[in-house]
């Protein structure tokens, strides 16, 4: 009997985190070894309420190609963490959810802690001779998981943030005759991926931004003052970018040292503000013009910046993650596996969700400059494949039209 | 003997000021009655120190095609006021350039400021019996210069809130199981025009944002909180759109409830942190997770959001502009007429400067409901037409291609 499969989406959005559901979802439906494919809704979590939907549905509204250009979870997510304790009763409970819908194959579709999920599932199914398989799909614009070369989400970010940076630089250059620094605070608490794409945004050498910092690098305030100060003297409109995990490289971010900061529901200390910090600190020591620029939550969920090599790989990744199931795999993660950077070639793969769910991918070091205040090495051959074509979105009315749960 | 013309820009920049400045070179180079055209760096405070530019220079590179899609202020700008006594030293100073250039005409392309600088050297040239004439080139993202349907700028900033605010809901509405707020702050210091554009972010009826308030209407915390209390009942993830200078009514904007603010050189307050001030009202008096977000300087010059018909009608009000002064206008500011809005007929016009420089346009009393805290009426109908159209910008290495000045 042909089983069905379930899918999910976890942790924060993505441009393309829909294009992986539409993979899995497409290459379910398409794909005659495969029954039913449901989508959890808001994840693992409403998936233990009750939560859920037929994916085909989509298909036969016509709705599923809108999905893939969507932004965000069509399906909702969740921050859930399973317990460590693979003996609690959540995971029986689960396993009977997954019975009922004859499931065969789950695709979690996430970050670090998703694969977390995938990991512990997985680890359980074994333990009580299951064979239902568990795949995860990865997703992040911060490009942090270890044994893959990017991740789907990363290209598109990238490009917001190159785009975007490249505008705010132009417009902070319109008053060309009066000094004013604007501090660019772009997402990433650990690794500095997403900030050092940062480096696109110039026009020509010596351009916007001039000084580029990442969470890799221990942060030195008074180091700072001092190159902002001499890189004035040639940039009369300078800009910097920073990561929102800039830290002094003894356990405290910079945000820190103007407020205290809580914790989320796994740990991570909430961020604000390191923009804010240096802005009054730049302020206060130079006394120029300043102004912080928080990047919104379009950094991670914007459609007008989509990469079309970010769009197709997250889509593959959700197909390669079913026939990959359907192949016996479990316990596995989807990998990029790429051969050149010129012309660009990818491949497919897959590896141990266990050693991903514990590990971060730092931002290399050999790709910060001397000064650790730029970014150079081989980092523009890495990034340049992964930002390119456009994606057509379809237009309502002159806006973007998006998928949404009705 | 054929006269010469200059061209400056003023003011905060748009996506689209640029395609004015090219309307006007591009119509002066090929207009037979037009001898050289000069580009002033930074506008009159720029000129006065003898900065300017021969924009031929830039058809000749193939450079001035580039302009027209590139957002910000091609020439620089400045917030340069000129005295009001017209016996000032500085006027002599001007026209004795003015006349080394053999210029015969003058364009400023700019806000109300700008027109304020039209006008006295209208009324300068007129008190000395010059024929130089002085023209007018809308541009504000604010929408609130009077005598004209719409200003340019304005179509393609409503576009970037309107897909920005539904990209900023579809984000917030991820984890749609747990109540939050989100609260946009969307520039205009006294004129809702652009807030109002969030209103279009809507997917379908009752979808967000809930709740939009504008400096137009008298903001009343109490009541605030009230109707973000009900709204959440209903939209789990509620999200709140407001105009960084609502306030209330008795001449205090929100944030000066939180502090004190400065005042720029045109005596204009300097605002910041409305959002921010209503985060932590509705965390204190709700206890929900609230976030706030300033959308960034992106919501005047992302060139990813342009309108084609903003930028076709930007790049038509400069050469209208070079038309009108050539068939013997002066102290004039281009106006848009609208006869229709479905099909949408529009022509120019123009209008006195002078007018246009001491009046501002409130968004309309009556497109706002009755509750004060929504947009309705006929402002759809209005709207729509403005944020028609892509238009594609030049790409290289995946990233917009802008002009600069080299």
């Amino acid at each position: 009997m042909k089983k069905n499969i379930i899918v999910g989406q976890s942790g924060g959005p993505t441009a393309v985190i829909n294009g992986s559901l539409y993979g899995v979802a497409s290459e379910g439906i398409k794909n005659p070894a495969v029954g039913h494919v449901y989508g959890m809704i808001n994840g693992i979590e409403g998936f233990l309420q009750g939560h859920y939907m037929d994916m085909e549905e989509l298909e036969q509204s016509g709705e599923l190609e809108a999905v893939r250009t969507t932004p965000g979870s069509f399906l909702g997510s969740c921050r859930f963490k399973l317990p460590e304790d693979l003996t609690s009763s959540v995971y029986p409970e689960l396993f009977q959810k997954f019975e009922e819908l004859e499931i065969g194959a789950f695709f979690y579709i996430g970050g670090n802690d998703s694969m977390d999920t995938a990991s512990k599932l997985s680890r359980y199914a074994q333990s009580i001779n299951s064979d239902i398989r568990f795949i995860g799909v990865p997703k992040t614009i911060d490009n942090d998981l270890v044994e893959t070369d990017h991740t789907p989400g990363y290209g598109s970010a990238a490009k917001y943030v190159a785009s975007t940076v490249r505008e705010i630089a132009i417009d902070a250059s319109v008053y060309d005759n009066k000094k004013s620094v604007t501090i660019v605070e772009i997402m990433g608490r650990h690794a500095g991926w997403l900030t050092a794409a940062s480096v696109l945004a110039r026009k020509f050498e010596g351009d916007n931004p001039i000084l580029i910092y990442l969470p890799e690098v221990a942060f030195d305030q008074d180091a700072f003052i001092k190159k902002v100060e001499k890189a004035l003297e040639t940039t009369p409109n300078l800009v910097v970018c920073i990561s929102e995990g800039i830290n002094d490289g003894k356990g405290t971010f910079i945000c820190e040292y103007a407020s205290d900061v809580g914790v989320d529901n796994f740990g991570h200390k909430m961020l604000t503000g390191s923009g804010k910090y240096l802005e009054n600190l730049v302020k206060d020591k130079l006394g120029v013009k300043v102004r912080s620029i928080e990047l919104n939550v379009c950094q991670r969920c914007s459609s007008a910046h989509l990469s079309r090599v970010d769009l197709d790989e997250a889509v593959n990744a959700g197909i390669y993650a079913v026939q990959a199931a359907l192949a016996g795999e479990t316990g596995k993660m989807i990998t990029f596996n790429r051969s050149r950077s010129n012309p660009y070639e990818l491949s497919y793969g897959t590896a141990d969700v266990n050693i991903i769910c514990n590990a971060e991918k730092a931002f290399p070091g050999e790709w910060i400059t001397e000064e650790g205040s730029d970014i150079g090495g081989e980092y523009l051959e890495y990034v340049l494949p992964l930002i390119q074509g456009c994606v057509e979105v379809p237009v309502k009315n002159g806006l973007p039209l998006f998928a949404y749960r009705k």
